[in-house]
């Protein structure tokens, strides 16, 4: 049994990722970390775990939690992560840090548009981008796994395939990206309450969202090009999923059916990608770890549609593919 | 013309009465009240107003309000609106109160479920409860207005005929109460974050509401008995409506058509009650000032539905429906 | 490996049916009955299943289905199932049945609620209702099972500990339940088109509901007395999940806590029953087999508030769950 | 006082335009016509309007209609449409018609795009389309007008001022809409059927949907270049608003400034549209007919979010709005 932190335990990836951890039978979760006062009782802050887990929260130190688990799943917010996992490492455990701490390769890009300069400076450019279906070698054996971020995974598992294979063009992409609300957290906000956002869409950091950069460097390191895309959030009144429309510039002319192949020859080995002929919704995906993906020929231009849960295949369950991985179970334990 | 001040226009119900009143052909709102720093443009506090209506915020005092204006409505919390109001009536404003601070006529039962002293204790029991279908001409030449609540409003309309007539027991009612998310106001909450009460529905505050003396109150008052009620209100995830399912005992045996044909004619010439045969929706209702009733029988027990706009009806409508009593405008200026 | 058929495989229940039945290590799904023209890939249906089940529908006859399967899931509406069963039975299969078909003791209660003579009424009075908690010992060695109605499964459980322990009249109660649209089922009708169901809550078929008569039998049977229930089913614009507000008039003086412990004790060893303090809300027991409940006295009354997710304790969870019981498999598998 | 009769009264629109026409001072609604069954009081078709008109529908030929009223409102499928309305112009009646049927120039493009030859090919091409910010003028003296289709206003009211001034390419536009169900109309369908579109986002009819050619006509028209578009239209869970990010690319360096001072300026005296500086959702303009427009650059690509009520600005306002013009009333007459 591997011995499971979860620290910062009282978001919605940290609940997701409870009820997947529940599932998988080679896990024990031993320690929830929260800084909420009064060590409250998980199924108090999150009610869907009454019953399913008897667990406190407490404000535990890194050699507490090394003293109590094998790994550590961070879902601290970006800034604070990158201060608690050099000490998280130090004290023996492997990490998988769901935040934006360690995703960029580059203090300087990181200190641009995260607005703050880099705790562990040094480590980036070394750390694992833990998306499998490009990265799954380096995972295996690593100690600290950067999970990606939602809206980059559902524009990169579209995208890869395309320049990868030189078929479009690196520096012509729109990706039109649609979120559900838990994107946004936990901690309630003016545009997320819910006679705001009900009933209601609306775009938001346009070409200033930190998603951005982080889609630029992984296709970049993926397709060895120099890539350029536009990025453009919305903020969709329900609770999960994101769908990205993507559109892109063949660089030769090209069917659908030859990019639908390319697409689908890409992923013909993995478990959690599925290729598919119709136009796929995110309820197709809800609560699954699968990212379903279809293209489109208009006008001479390709326009992928790829969708996912993003506190599943965008967060959580990611992060426990990664585990799996990282440890050599079976990479689908408690994903089906 | 008159001039109308709206004090606290930051919510949602001030959002409603400026919407109203920019219809209203007697009206001109000359001042809106805000705490809010900088004195921000009425249309960046609510972007549906751009274009509409040309008016900054500013947190001003009594006697400013009663230079620039006749009339004023009041949004602000229970406990601050008490306080104000002696000095705005003071500087010869009319006030229609949307707080629930002139309602109860009871300093003791205020201060009981409101958790607070009342400020302005001489006044309560001589301030005339708005709802014009039960108070119509005491209303006429009021200087202040209580507002009713919103819950209190679906309910009495569907209750107060039925025990004016004598047809059911004061004492055996239950009122199950469904709302959606705007009746709980515009300041951001974990209960109502999207992603907390999308897809959800909960009962809350059950026998602690604070609608429920009020609704007590108002219909013994009307009825002439000591009428108690069990009051369970829910969230739905909705923006607006409320609807109303009130279960009542006859004290003699009792037909459909009977209670039906009672309520009917209770409300025969009033502009915005609807008393319908079918089942209706609160969407029936939605961003109109009337609330619709209808009734069964169940095992000898009466049940009625009502519904309406809990920003409507149940809020700013009634409040412009009580101003134009007020100033003998024709009681639905502005409403249709 | 126990061999399913699932009969009617296009609905909600059959879709949750095949996900839950994915995850049980002792299942195989072999069949998957429907009368779709062209024999459609499951996929195809539902879109959800894509690349997690290899199986096309098709028409099959009771001898097809108990070639291939030794247990079959019945997810047919009422009327056509009792057709059908005692051809699945004669096959030598063991049936779980979704439908209403089997529930109701009487062919003269079945004909005046649900409008059409049983096609099968020697078998009534013999078949046990799949609510575990009552009637567990029965399920274990059933060939049929009569899978519970989702209105009725959150109500009797809220219910049925007051009425056998005696606390409650069992004349004066009052079930006021709210559904998510799910449970209207997957045929497109103008009162579950989005624009007319969402943003609205209305109420629909009181004192008409076919669920009423079920209420009332079962919790007669459970608790000796001859009980009779009011019900009043609402529509809430959410996918899933049903909460039910059971106003009841205590036989004697009763405590909040008194309530509780007499339901927590009730329901001590249950995996399924989760007796909680505070006020839950649909989405604590979404997508769980979970049901939570809890009391409050308001003015000497008695008010339970159950939850359920109703696609999931309330049809297709219970139904692996009287399945797990049938074939002696630890009850809680594949429902965690 | 101007007769109106609306031809097809049965659905949204329809209903919207009711709604509408009942705040026109000069307007009284004559004739509903409907193939309903029964001629059924317009009440029981929508709720909403009880106790507001009282008419009941009538399946009325053109001559009748021609006696009860001066202009037609005609709410009926494309198709149906253009058998009728040279029935209605040669009545006498002034028609606003809202289907697709008058709004493309060429019989082929329509045949193309609509399955189906036109009825009426050879007033195609002379029919003005009923969008007052580009063809004021020759709306006033219209006869027969073609309102356009929601997606279209939305995105032609954001390009066509970048298109006629000349500052981007005419064929490298790319229109990624977003739009509330009540855009699918009202009757129910698998996709629109609550439990299916609720919680969930796709893309449908991607290249294929007919507002694209409309779209492209009506720019170019409007510009004097061949323009074409890539529009993606999307369904989201909410009831009403479209939301169009289009993407265009400069044909010299532009900045955020200049782009939104062009459009600023080409609308300074439009009453209902809002050139605004922030990001608007699709909430800012619910229930009124304003389209708000806003502008962004990206990596040197020009984006603007365009958003409005899909049924009142992208339907029923702006027809009341053609109506005004045609009559010579305010242009704003009920529409604040």
């Amino acid at each position: 049994m591997i011995r499971v932190a979860i620290i910062g335990a009282t978001g919605y990836t940290a609940l997701e990722l409870i009820k997947i951890l529940l599932r998988h039978p080679e896990v024990e979760i031993t320690a929830l970390t929260s800084r909420s006062e009064g060590n409250p009782h998980v199924a108090s802050v999150h009610p869907q775990l009454a019953g399913r887990i008897n667990l406190s929260m407490a404000d535990l130190g890194p050699s507490e939690i090394g003293a109590r688990a094998d790994v550590a799943f961070s879902c601290l917010p970006h800034g604070v992560t990158s201060s608690l996992v050099p000490k998280l490492l130090d004290a023996g455990l492997r990490v998988v840090d769901l935040s934006a701490d360690y995703r960029l390769n580059s203090p300087e890009v990181y200190a641009e548009w995260y607005g703050q300069k880099h705790a562990d400076p040094t480590r980036l450019g070394k750390v694992v981008y833990g998306l499998p279906e490009l990265f799954r070698e380096q995972i295996r054996g690593a100690e600290l796994v950067a999970n990606p971020g939602c809206y980059p995974t559902s524009a990169i598992l579209a995208l890869a395939p395309l320049l990868k294979r030189g078929l479009v063009s690196a520096t012509e992409i729109i990706i039109d990206s649609k979120s559900g609300v838990s994107g946004a957290g936990r901690t309630p906000k003016l545009t997320t309450h819910f006679p705001e956002c009900n009933e209601s869409i609306s775009a938001y950091n346009i070409g200033r969202h930190r998603h951005m950069p982080e889609i630029e460097q992984v296709l970049s390191t993926a397709s060895g090009a120099t890539v350029e895309v536009i990025f453009t959030p919305h903020l969709v009144p329900m609770d999960r999923g994101i769908l990205s429309t993507s559109y892109t510039k063949p660089l030769a002319p090209l069917t659908e059916e030859k990019a639908l192949d390319t697409i689908r020859e890409f992923y013909s080995n993995e478990p959690f990608v599925r290729v598919v002929n119709h136009l796929p919704g995110t309820k197709d995906t809800a609560g699954t770890n699968f990212c379903d993906i279809t293209a489109r020929i208009v006008r001479g231009r390709l326009i992928t549609i790829s969708c996912l849960d993003n506190l599943i295949k965008g967060a959580s369950g990611a992060a426990v593919q990664n585990f799996n991985l990282m440890y050599g179970f079976p990479e689908t334990t408690a994903l089906n």
